[in-house]
């Protein structure tokens, strides 16, 4: 039997919304979490919170449910390290304080644990400065919402943890994917943030509206990027040459599209528009219900296509 | 009953992968389709091509299919334009030859045909040089595969026209998409290349493997982005405040993170890491094959999320 199907004793380190989300997916698959946050708010509905996130991962786990793992709560960072096999820290995106709970976490905690940070703008590079066994930090990223996105993007320099990370992963139904070097967003949120360039350009050079932006995204790129990566969309656009033959007929072409996209500034009035323009394509839907037809959607596209 | 229930007849002008794609969508929904095409060629196998893209159509089509319309094939172009309604170009690239085919179009059809065209590379203020009625030209770029793609991104100069160009592509279950001005790559295209230019600089900065790039598109932002667009995206990013206490709070760091993005050249020894990285993520399967795999995978989702 593999790590990732064996029951591990996991210590969710911060209890946002990210913590939420690990702690809904860790105990669906039968892991013991034992998370911690110093903030009497976290703490409030935090098991309600996991509640309702553990119900849509269910939804996506119709047959061979194992037993709900234990879910326990505490202010006091030792005693949800008592006993951890694995640690997955999400604290705010604040290199000292990440720092910090290292040192205390590795005081605390045997050699072979792992240290797993879903960290998504800082590097392995900086946050394993000062600890005594850095080899044992990965970053193991997630995307939004993380109990229903499939990806961790998963940077881990010592070839046996890089191999139980994604294990352990993979066991709980994710898309483990790795990197070969640590970078500043991982890949998706570089990806992202490229993408989002020229969508907020557009609107800044009013070739179209917000709505139009995202809709010709949801109903083009965005859908069958949801099917094929960008690499293997060029490739499927070469015919039968693939990848080759794009690129010998298409590549000056691409270079040119390139050089001729925009590099928009947050001023003002491009946040102004923005900010306008996500109003009128929300058409009065509050941000939690925006999410949750959301969620619905995430299901029902991952029931066709886990 | 508006124009885009009413049968049409459409004249198809190119029969290469996007003119099979509209005569199937188009005679699935009813309208009428002459084809031309000056390629012996491509006029072979129309026939079953349009079959096979057909019958994924009708997938997604349970009830209320109306009768299949009716597909002529032509190599004399005044022969496909007798009687025509709406005429879809599909013809290659090339400006000076799509010019020279919209003057002899204008010749043979009545002053209310539209002349839509599926360009995705040239814009409506290239293409109407010369034309007797510009304002009757509009482009009307689908997504590849466009018979299953819901997107059309739409610029129309004329009102009139715009309505009843929506109303047309919609009555056909797609989702047109306005432009506010004409721009080269339209919406679709320019944020594909701008998210492709950093996939390809993930490969050239050895950051990730082709394969890793394209399973963490397609396990997260690819996924999300088929559900809520970019814009959307980052106003649920911003919690209850939304786009604007997202702008407020992470703005900077966003443009701080567009300033680290790449600008990778597709020199020989790019070109060689991505075409050997596609092969091994294609894993021995055929463009044929994968082509397929995508389309099925398609097919589910908007079978679920039409």
């Amino acid at each position: 039997m593999t790590e990732g199907l064996l029951r591990q004793k996991t210590a969710i380190i911060g209890c946002g919304l990210i913590g939420d989300s690990w702690a809904a997916l860790m105990t669906a698959h039968g892991h013991d979490v034992a998370a911690w946050d110093p903030s009497p708010t976290a703490l409030a509905d935090f098991e309600k919170r996991v509640e309702k996130a553990r119900q849509q991962v269910w939804q996506l786990m119709p047959t061979g449910r194992p037993d709900t793992g234990r879910l326990t709560l505490t202010d006091e960072l030792e005693t949800a390290l008592v006993g951890a096999t694995w640690v997955q820290e999400n604290a705010p995106e604040k290199l000292e304080l990440k720092q910090d709970l290292y040192a205390q976490i590795e005081a605390a905690v045997g050699d072979e644990v792992v240290i797993a940070s879903s960290t998504s703008s800082l590097t392995w590079s900086e946050l394993t400065v000062g600890m005594k066994r850095p080899q044992r930090l990965i970053t193991a990223h997630p995307f939004n919402p993380p109990h229903l996105m499939p990806l961790v993007e998963i940077y881990a320099r010592d070839e046996d943890i890089r191999a139980r990370s994604v294990t352990f992963y993979a066991g709980m139904d994710r898309q483990p994917v790795v990197l070969k070097r640590d970078a500043v967003g991982h890949i998706a949120n570089r990806l992202a943030s490229a993408l989002w360039r020229e969508a907020v350009n557009i609107v800044a050079e009013d070739i179209a509206d917000v709505s139009a932006v995202d809709a010709a995204l949801v109903h083009g790129p965005g859908l069958r990027w949801s099917v094929v990566g960008a690499h293997m969309a060029y490739h499927l656009g070469g015919g039968v040459g693939g990848m080759e033959a794009y690129l010998k007929h298409l590549g000056p072409s691409q270079e040119r599209r390139w050089f001729a996209l925009g590099s928009p500034k947050l001023t003002p009035e491009v946040c102004a528009k923005l900010v306008a323009g996500v109003a009128e394509e929300a058409a009065g839907r509050s941000v939690d219900t925006l999410a949750g037809e959301r969620d619905a959607a995430l299901i029902r596209i991952l029931k066709v296509n886990p």
